[in-house]
């Protein structure tokens, strides 16, 4: 067990029960407040630390790392170390925050600078991401998606269990947790018999999904094995892939969703690193058909994270329309990551990959609107007496997910977005 | 006219008459030699001349700009310093060249460090592209292709003639001319009644294509008109859009293509700036059905750039297999961007938008081998003797690119890119 994983540990920093940031957790961050330039963070409980500070105060002396890192507007170059560094600064933080540990508790002064309640900060992107992959690795999510648009005995279409479909998005519009998002406008084609309109989406959808974030870069012409791509892979964070199902019908044959996905995407704060999350690896689906090779795996690659959509009206409170889990997940990351680079295409720090909307057995552990209403068919009633078929303006979306095991809760923090009306 | 673009022009720099590069062209790129670090050039003739170092010598003091921009990696910063600035860069450097200025000319001690034998320099990749798109816009190209693939009657879908249809594509992988590029592995399903394989693409494919690139950033929520559209980009540059055909077809159901696309794609050195061009603009396409009024535009959008493709074989001479031209182009860049910017994405000074593959009515100006091939049923006679159906291992295939007016010919300097074995 990796040592800042031992559920045994607890911190001299209040953590309630149901908190997302136990000291077992240690997610990255990017954080500023009206003082502070924006800098790299953690958090425990409700109580943000401020890494820069922390490394300015000496307590990361004895690591050999270029401190400069904690400094930036990005972790990036934090990642970018290696996970043998990332790693030691996760146990080193583990260790000062460690309920018998006095080095750090009792210097009053440093502590003031480094310590800010999470209420009062601002937390910002925390990954620039170069470039954005979406795949589309739920079977239940797919089987809904090709039962209702196509054919319900042949649901899914033939390449679906040879590979795990996926396809490049829109790096520049992902935005963190609490970014409002304006409800995009493009063309649709409502009535086939017709020439397509201009105008607001009609159909605005989330689509539950996790994104994991590439730690360590390769070179075109190099392949990741599934062996190895959990190396690759630094943590993982909630991923709301807002849609427009409209101007997605109309536009997406025969070369993939454009902007019915691109005017945004959703992530939370905190990067939770692969390592937080051992104690919750699963076994994967069985597949059948056999795979080629190249996309054969051992042990446990999938995550039994728990995830949950509430849809929280203006003026109201949050409603939970799903819940899901990432266990879920036909294709696991690790053939994720190994067919993006069999062909030699290079990743680099920074790029983020989303699991596609992850949809489980049972209606209500659908990922999205779309499946949930069964496009429309089968409004959600709210608790205020509206229905929603797709989001409303007005409508905040908040995502959220955790794991739990030993008695440890390993959590995410809020993946959250109001939807303003069309500009 | 604007300034620099003047035909009567010449510099006291020697310019052979097929030269892309007159002092009339003035494009931007990047360049590195064994003593100097990457920073930005420009080109007249076969000479390169150094910005840092005419920079440094103080040849730019006149212009209120911060040098720094001269000395990066990647002419972004540059082109964010916007057009009435680059505009004012260009001119200056334009007048410093002009034949009857003896202001630099006679500066022997300054020449000797700002200028250089474009043989004697590395050209590096100009652009930190943020994010890719690729359009689909040649009518010519997604009518063969329907021809081909689905129903000669019924070649184009439904939306082409109603929005520029595009997708998002790797950005980690775009690559500079002169870089080698490896034969990708990866599933394909070559008889549709046995299960898929894996192994080398055997069906590898160029794309002509331009692209153009993003000097002017915009936020979310915000749209890009037709009217204001060429503001936002600062020049162009040939594209390669290398394919690998047989992987694409098994992949590219229900979301585009993928692994097909992003093991590579090339670029030629120099941005050539959308100002360089003014003088081949030209008519676009009559568009019916009519355009929805956010599409429609004014004015010559169009650019009548002669592009030409050659596959030349490990020892052998160039072989021109087509002749096609940036003027076959249905949508017009400005309709592209109007189109992308829509729904409110944002685009980042960097980003990149290639055109698809550029054919024009005639089989000798078919933008692919699929095409040039018809799908292999008709193989090209290359001077040696051999066949090309698609890109043989060994072959460079190599893409150029000029237009002429006046007298002056601008062009974009070779896209080129050798083809090695698979890894």
């Amino acid at each position: 067990m990796l040592k800042a994983n031992n559920p045994a540990l607890s911190s001299w920093i209040a953590v309630s029960a149901d908190s997302d940031f136990p000291i077992q957790n240690i997610p990255f961050g990017v954080f500023k407040t009206a003082e502070k330039a924006p800098r790299l963070a953690t958090i425990i409980g409700d109580t943000l630390i401020d890494l820069a500070e922390l490394s300015k105060a000496g307590y990361f002396s004895a690591l050999d790392i270029d401190t400069a890192v904690f400094s930036q507007t990005y972790i990036n170059d934090f990642m970018a170390l290696g996970k043998a560094t990332t790693r030691a600064v996760r146990n080193r933080i583990s260790d000062l925050f460690e309920s018998n540990n006095t080095e750090l508790a009792g210097d009053t002064q440093a502590l003031a600078a480094i310590l800010h309640n999470i209420k009062e900060v601002e937390m910002l992107m925390p990954v620039q991401v170069g470039d954005y992959t979406d795949f589309y690795s739920s079977r239940e999510h797919a089987t809904n998606v090709g039962t209702m648009f196509r054919d319900p005995d042949n649901a899914l279409l033939p390449n679906w269990l040879h590979l795990p479909v996926g396809y490049h998005g829109r790096a520049s519009s992902i935005v963190v947790s609490g970014t409002e998002i304006h409800r995009p406008k493009g063309q649709q084609r409502p009535d086939d018999s017709q020439p397509p309109v201009y105008g607001p989406c009609k159909l605005l959808d989330f689509e539950l999904e996790m994104a994991f974030v590439i730690g360590q870069s390769t070179k075109m012409g190099q392949s990741i094995s599934t062996a190895e791509a959990e190396d690759y892979i630094f943590g993982l964070t909630l991923f709301n892939d807002w849609s427009a199902r409209d101007i997605q019908k109309w536009e997406y044959i025969p070369l993939g969703p454009f902007l019915a996905k691109n005017f945004a995407s959703t992530v939370s704060p905190w990067i939770v690193t692969l390592d937080a999350l051992e104690a919750f690896r699963t076994e994967g689906y069985e597949q059948d058909p056999e795979v080629l090779p190249y996309l054969k795996y051992e042990g446990n690659n999938n995550y039994d994270i728990n995830l949950q959509v509430a849809i929280q009206p203006e003026g109201g409170a949050p409603h939970v329309v799903c819940n899901s889990n990432f266990k879920h997940m036909y294709w696991t990351m690790t053939q994720q990551l190994a067919h993006h680079t069999v062909n030699g295409c290079n990743v680099n720090v920074g790029d983020m990959c989303a699991s596609g909307t992850i949809s489980g057995p049972t209606p209500d552990s659908y990922g999205s609107m779309l499946e949930i209403s069964w496009r429309g068919t089968k409004p959600v009633e709210m608790p205020d007496g509206t229905q929603r078929r797709f989001i409303n303006d007005g409508d905040t979306v908040i995502m959220k997910g955790w794991g739990e095991a030993n008695g440890v809760r390993i959590g995410f923090g809020d993946c959250s977005g109001k939807l303003l009306p069309a500009l």
